[in-house]
């Protein structure tokens, strides 16, 4: 709590500036971006995100044993220790064994780091984020105001180690670069799939090359109470079944994400959601016990009282220990979905709403919300809660986290309140990335706001729920489509071209499994594990082509709990097929001028005839395994809409028109096969469709 | 120390039998094994190694949420830790949330754990690690006289776990099993490359699942000092750049081990390979210094001063320290490869020598050795080293490891010490599977031992040396290969079909990766690395058709040290390619019987044509890849190695004789693909050189 106080008074000259893209800069981005015509090099970088000045200049720094670092300028420790992560990727990038040191003599140095002043003691919201980066192909400089600056800058570094003909090496470029946004974060739920930590901190090394800077752990819900306390230590032993963080864990984790440039804000979500707390603390209900664990998910009734002067003493008494545990300043307390039933059905609850003038639910969660804020404030904490805690009472300093829609955030800023976007970045929803790509917490909703207001928007977060996820699958459900809404915060508003986001997309895929991330690897498990003992490549063929349905049709399909096992295709399949995207540039490539794509038509030719064969090669699979019993009519599908795909091309190649009977056959066909099955969609039907749609539009 | 003294005391009354298989449980096994055709189903167990007594029955165990363990008998730490870690893998094998914790309640457990005696205070190679498991339709029920039998047997019972057209299941069974031989070891060598802690914990994962119980640490020699030392810090200072093991690292890690029944012993390599050690204390060197840690390896000069007292002064206090981070009884001393090129040029050591009546520089180590086994006696540790050290001078407590042959090994036997066998289990000579499982330590060099001491084989290790490995490449190293050793160590003599060794052996990979091993992984990465960002399956299909050469072939082909990076296609590919053992048993069963062989033969076409085409596929990785450029003739000749074996394909099939100019150039083509190109050798030779031998065979 210390801690907290000195932090709040820290930094406060940066104040001002959110770091909006200035004009000047989001001009020239266009123009110097990528490829660089007037270079004798055919130098392409990915960046993700794409820096907010970017100048590709001649001549390429070599890498090789001979490259050291230098630090000067003010020193932290975590710049030494970003030093050698630094170099530990590079060993795992480039196989070259880089000493993990930095060199005392910048003479002897090839890259020379220049920090120019001291970092915030807790980093916060206000932190400068700044960074220019030089290289020329003698060596390179990477300057900052702050420590958190020089580790976005490092992160750009590694990103720009590629590959030629002589050797790996980094282009020479000149790089100015700084957030759009000061929020950008990604929430994990660990309450309702448990995430072990191991599986946290490589969440937090993806966030770290993608310049995301806020963790937002939801740490209790209705199916699980997720935090060693001390003070009240039923809410792990009974909220959690053995499954929770130690304070260790805790501690371990805020400084692994610091060194990182990461805030953690910890959601503790009251007075709903909390069947958790409430199995270990039924004294803290709105309606008599027992509770236990809930299973299953939804909008459930049970609910703290907030009448009950226990109630706060408890709180007050949590958040206590919460604080010291957490140094960030910000304090989510969720305040989500509360649906009042039990404070109806409890006439001690309602009289008291009669005495204290509460006219509605709303009401009565706002006075609990301002007695909360009071308690937040005493510990030096700001208060963060879900859209529904918007109030005319709510005190104006409470931040308002969107989740139910742009005009919702809108409204928050417009009443005072600092805000942040979390509608439409939902990952569970398992939209693919140009969806969110397109989200901007400076959209049209926001327009017409004054920019007093607008400066309000701090940002957005990435929200990964935890209903369709366990600790094999959170990663590929994040990975790589959080980046697509890491540059949409990160980077200018002017940066939006999707084919050039899906390009270097497919390039952070492989940069995040260099840095350890898993979700390649634990899909190739998954489909091992349903595959038994064969040969995984017709299965992984076939895989590559489906997707899983989001949240809202899974919910719809079966009764669902955290104790159904997520071992099925659905929960193996990439929420985004980059087979049926690669497919879909093909065919607009082939369709935009059908007379001169016969390379197009021939490899889309081959792509087909591949897939279409695979179903003999899929039948022994599906045969010997329980779980992929409901995949046949999934592989049947793909086999015939290769087989219509592939008429159409020859329609479309022949410039001959199909008959009305194939026309009416290739119709239901697609509609057919747009239906999700075993929770899940073919990804190939938009393309076939495109196809499809082609032929019969031949006169 | 103290500890080790309590624990060279215990388990005396075990040390009798070395487990050797009785014939009775050896006559059985054939018969047993594998399918029971007299079942109506047809269950099929992978176990690896395979145990000495199993009978299959009737009836499957279907795992479901249900599945509790009930602990019974001892308890003991490890126990617990070892449920948690097997529901976890549990977990992992079948995506069903399992409860982590025993149950306290026998009758609802579905899986009862029987512990009829206490462990040792410190595992030794005279632990009992026999256990019988029992499974049938309704549950499962392990039994073994100590807790390392109860880990040994939970090992077995997660191999079993398999899928049907229903669920999950465990087959009934019937085991009873314990290892042939009581030292089952894996040297890994962290000093040439160093290997971070969580590699290393990895493989004790990977150990565990094998059965395997000693972990032999190679933890310094010329190219580094890898322990943190309190007493002398300029070892793991000067010695190590930095990469070494805490003692807390150490500590945790000797914990790690217990905890799956892995005794750790260390090796401090002395008097020679000792350059890290004397860069750091050159005063204990027998040629006037300054030293520097060595980059390259091989047999080379610098030497601790045998006639120097302050060295064993050094000793002492250094094996002080280190006896009592490594309880373990055993304690290695290395020993090999004294070249004694600087005592020669010493003429204080001279002098020495012939005062002494050392008639050469073999008995001046034998004076060493003396000198150190009375230290390590004061310290309550075994001595081992390896074959070098044997002499008649050497106490006949001292353990000798033999590298240079089995017939060393019957010599240190027959001269009264304990031994244990690495020659034929060096698996940094990429040989494949088979060629380790045919090494046995009473194989035919010892078949005119005495049975005392027959007895004093106690088992052998497998040798993971660092030339070429890294933290990228070990795991694929040493697994699954190492399988093969540890089968050879813990099942019956007459386990020895080398086809059903490597039909459970692809099982191995999977069972290794659901339990966290990398080396499928790492393999991608790596070739990811070299693909830079296009995709990555032409690369991988031509991958799995090469070979690396061994360390014998490598040192010679360039000039190696360990900062040359390992991060080229020989660094990546796996050292026994599976495709090309697939093609082989295809070619063996077509050759068998051509006439009724259509199906393999047409299987057989079908590879070839696919090799042959990805050539075309795989040239835009070599064009811009630095690294890929000397993959080219490779690729080439598996073109032209596919194009060949077609052809002879054609005449056996048509029963033709090629012509002689066929025969000819055939001939030269597999003479020109023999060699190992890039490092490299191309996997497909002796499958394709049988169909040629077949094809020119035709009458």
């Amino acid at each position: 709590m210390g801690c907290t106080t000195t932090q709040s008074q820290e930094g406060v000259s940066m104040e001002a500036g959110h770091f909006h893209l200035t004009a000047l800069l989001a001009t020239v981005l266009t123009a110097l971006y990528w490829p660089n015509p007037g270079l004798s090099q055919d130098t392409v970088v990915h960046l993700m995100p794409a820096p907010q000045h970017i100048a590709i200049n001649e001549g390429r720094l070599r890498l090789d044993r001979a490259f050291r670092v230098h630090l000067s300028g003010h020193s932290d420790p975590r710049l030494l220790a970003a030093v050698a992560r630094v170099l530990h990727v590079m060993r795992n990038k480039t196989g070259i064994p880089l000493a993990l040191l930095p060199s005392p003599d910048p003479e002897q140095s090839v890259f020379e780091i220049q920090c120019e002043g001291p970092g915030e003691k807790i980093q916060s919201v206000r932190s400068d984020e700044s960074y220019t980066l030089e290289v020329n192909n003698r060596g390179g400089r990477l300057a900052a105001p702050s420590p958190i600056g020089i580790l976005r800058g490092l992160e750009t570094f590694l990103q720009l180690i590629d590959m030629d003909s002589e050797s790996f090496y980094v282009p020479a470029v000149k790089i100015e670069d700084r957030p759009r946004f000061p929020w950008r974060g990604l929430l994990i739920d660990a309450s309702r799939h448990w995430q072990p930590v191991e599986v946290i901190h490589r969440n937090l090394d993806a966030m770290a090359a993608m310049k995301m800077n806020v963790f937002h752990w939801h740490l209790s819900d209705d199916q699980g109470f997720r935090v060693e306390s001390r003070l009240f230590p039923k809410l792990h032993q009974i909220g959690s079944e053995g499954d929770y963080y130690t304070q260790d864990e805790i501690r371990e984790t805020v400084a692994y994400a610091r060194n990182r440039g990461i805030r953690i804000v910890p959601e503790f979500d009251v007075p709903g959601h909390t069947t958790a707390w409430l199995a270990a603390y039924p004294e803290l209900a709105s309606a008599p016990g027992p509770y236990a664990i809930e299973r299953s998910w939804g909008v459930l009734d049970p609910c703290m009282d907030p009448t009950n002067k226990k109630v706060y003493a408890f709180l007050d008494a949590f958040i206590g220990e919460m604080a010291e545990l957490f140094p960030d300043e910000y304090f989510h307390v969720g305040g989500d979905e509360v649906n009042g039933k039990h404070w109806n059905a409890n006439p001690r609850i309602r009289s008291f709403k009669a005495r204290q003038k509460l006219k509605d639910n709303r009401d009565l969660q706002a006075y609990f919300n301002r007695r909360l804020a009071r308690i937040l404030e005493k510990y030096g904490k700001k208060m963060i809660g879900w859209d529904e805690v918007l109030h005319p009472n709510l005190p104006k300093n409470v931040t308002v986290q969107s989740w139910r829609g742009q005009a919702s955030l809108a409204d928050s800023v417009r009443e005072g309140h600092p805000g942040i976007l979390s509608y439409g970045y939902y990952l569970d929803q398992m939209q693919p990335a140009e969806f969110h790509y397109a989200i901007d917490p400076l959209g049209k909703e926001a327009a017409n706001l004054r920019d007093a207001d607008k400066n309000q928007i701090l940002g957005g977060e990435a929200c990964m729920w935890g209903e369709f996820i366990n600790s094999d699958n959170i990663e590929s459900r994040i990975w790589p489509r959080a980046a697509a809404i890491a540059e949409r915060l990160w980077s200018s508003a002017e940066t939006r071209d999707v084919s050039d986001m899906y390009r270097r997309l497919d390039y952070v895929n492989h940069e995040l499994t260099a840095r350890g991330l898993m979700h390649r690897c634990h899909y190739l498990e998954a489909l091992q594990r349903m595959a038994g003992e064969l040969d995984l490549d017709p299965l992984t063929k076939l895989a590559d082509l489906l997707q899983p349905t989001g949240l809202s049709v899974r919910a719809r399909t079966r009764k669902y709990s955290s104790l159904v096992p997520l071992n099925r295709m659905v929960d193996a399949v990439m929420p985004e097929s980059e087979a049926a995207r690669h497919l879909a540039d093909l065919i607009d490539i082939a369709l935009a001028n059908p007379l001169r794509s016969k390379d197009a038509f021939q490899k889309i030719r081959a792509l087909l005839t591949d897939w279409r064969d695979h179903r003999v090669q899929v039948k022994p699979f599906i045969e010997q395994s329980f779980i992929l019993r409901e995949v046949d009519p999934l592989s049947d599908a793909v086999f015939e809409l290769c087989m219509a795909g592939l008429e159409a091309l020859d329609y479309i190649e022949a410039q001959r028109k199909p008959t009305e009977a194939w026309q009416t056959k290739a119709t239901s066909l697609l509609e057919r096969c747009e239906k999700p099955q075993a929770e899940m969609l073919v990804a190939i039907v938009p393309p076939i469709q495109e196809l499809v749609h082609a032929a019969n539009a031949i006169p």
